[in-house]
This record gives C-alpha cells, structure tokens and sequence, in this order.
C-alpha cells in the first residue's frame, strides 16, 4: 500500500507521476530525450542500461517496465533482457554495450567508483564522450526513478503480462505520449 | 580530472550541464519546481534536505552549493547547514524536518527501507502528503545528481569562498536563470 493516497489504477511511477504533474514533467522529459531521442546509441541499448540499473536497485516496477520496453526494441528478445539482468557479461551483446554496463553498475552503487581504466576500457570498444555520458547520466537518473518508486511505496504488479503490454506501447509511441492521459487533469488511464 | 571533455571553467554539474543542454533543461526544470517553486515547506528547509543527502553521498559539489544556497535562505546561517550534515537529530530545527530528514536519509539508501512508522512519524509532527511526496523526490533526485557530477570526474573546488558566493546568486535568482549564460551557445560563465 502507498505511503501516500496515490490512485490505484495507476502503479509505479504513473501513480506519483498523477500525483504530482509540476514534476512529472521534466521528470518525463528527461526520459524522453534519455531513452527515446536520436542517438549512436538504439533504443533498446539504452532501455537496457535502464533495466540492468533498475534491476541492481531491486525495483521491480522500473526494471520489468523497461525491460519489457527494450524486449519491445529487440523483437521481442525476452532471453536477452533476462541475461543483461543476471549477468551481463555473459549476454549476447557487444563489447562496446557491455563496457557500458560496467561503467552504469559502478554509478549505480556510487558515481566515485568509477575509473580512468573503465572509461578507457569503452572508449577502446568505441564508446564516444557522449555515449559515456548518456551512460553516466541515464544510470544516475534511475537510481532517482527507483528510489521514487520505492520511497513512496507504490503499487508494483508481479504480472509479466502487464508490463509486456504496456512495453509494446511505450516503445510504439513514447514516455510523454504514453502518460498524457493521465496527466492531463480528470482522466483515468496509463507511461512508463 | 573529468572523464569526458568538460569546459574546466565549469565545475560540478555546470560542466556536465554545459556538455549537454538537452539533458540540462529538464534537469533544472525539476530541481526549480522542487526547490524553488511556492510550497509549505520553506526554500531553505527543502535546500537542507538536498544537502543532507548530498553530504550522505559524499558529493562535495553538490553538498557544498547546496548547503550555501540553505545558508543564504536562513540569513547567513552556516552553522545549522553544518549541524544538519554531521547530525540532524541535534540541529535546531523543527521536529517535522527531522522526521522528514529521517526519510530523505533512508530514501538515499534505498527506497524500500521507508516504513509505514516512517511515514506515520513524519504526519504525527504535521507533514502532509505533498510534503512526504516531494522530501523523497528531493532525495531520489539527489542520488540522481550527486552521480552524476561524481560519475563524470567533474571538478569540484574545494574553496568555501566560491560556494558562499554562488550560493547567494541561485538562492536570489534560482537555478534555470542563473545557469542560462552558460547554457546559452557560446557564452563563458557559471548555476548550482
């Protein structure tokens, strides 16, 4: 049950988000231009870093939402995203994403951790400055979207088929898109 | 050293920021509607919520700045930013600050360490719901923040001066203006 009265057909973040629309968003927003917008890195390589934060976080809500997205992205490779999440190393991905990864799981525990020796470890897999920021970044904006999610104690469904729907959607048409219904006042549906 | 070219005139996130101004907009949207946009807790109370859980994260930047910008909402007053880092419990500040505080502390843990009894602690002392809801988004976004500035090597002077100055100009201007000469294209100056 929330800490807070939050709407109950609305979990995870959709229900603070609905709480809340001043900081829903720019919290969108940056979502949108993180995930979502024009980069050398595909979408669901980015969904993926998403996920594989989320899932460190152990928040259920956040990494089976972009799980579900990046599978979206992927063709529906459900394997993949299991693999990214139990160990990454070892999943069917390239060298260049999985010296993303690392870099994301050290700014997961604490952005100090991370080293010149990691840093020239992606660049030497062809990461540029920005992919290493955008990995940086999007790490650190998660361990923000879990926390909320968590500290308000909001509703996370176990059902895989929930998230697998609503992933389909967000990966058609988009963060803000997808949560305009209900953050547009006295509506009654479902983004992230 | 940063590990990404950043503009050395430029330390914490401003270099971050000025690296990428598309990320950097949503980023101040938030931190202005949090901090700075009317609400029934003070700027300053919610300013020594965002330092608390940068000191806890041990972001030097981030916890410096903020506890200036705290300092110049509380007439000068350094020594109680001080005291809420190094011990809340004995700051002299209102019990539902503390109770918040207790929250921000455990949300900058992990989100699922926030109780019920939490929660009923920080109501006991008069918080409402939209207070609960922005003390642990304040804290989720920290954790955001304080990675990302950690995350990219940014420079993080450790002069008191430089924050006790720029600290003054974000608590008169606000974040989005006072960072807009250095988000603007070729401009050479200085938000947090």
């Amino acid at each position: 049950m929330p800490h807070i009265p939050l709407d109950p057909d609305l979990p995870g973040i959709r229900g603070a988000m609905a709480f809340r629309p001043e900081t829903a968003k720019p919290l969108n927003e940056l979502v949108e231009v993180l995930l979502r917008h024009p980069n050398s890195l595909s979408a669901g390589e980015r969904e993926l870093i998403a996920t594989y934060v989320s899932s460190r976080n152990c928040t259920q809500f956040c990494h089976s939402i972009h799980g579900a997205v990046a599978a979206a992205h992927l063709g529906g490779n459900e394997d993949l995203v299991r693999q990214v999440k139990v160990d990454f190393m070892q999943a069917e991905i390239s060298p260049k994403l999985k010296a993303l990864l690392s870099i994301a799981g050290k700014v997961q525990q604490d952005g100090k951790l991370v080293t010149p020796a990691d840093i020239e470890a992606a660049r030497r897999e062809g990461a540029t400055d920005m992919e290493i920021h955008d990995t940086v970044l999007i790490a650190a904006a998660f361990c923000m979207y879990n926390r909320y999610v968590d500290g308000l104690g909001t509703n996370q469904p176990a059902d895989p088929a929930f998230y697998r729907e609503r992933g389909k959607r967000v990966a058609r048409e988009g963060y803000v898109a997808a949560s305009e219904e209900y953050l547009a006042p006295h509506s009654s549906a479902a983004a992230h």
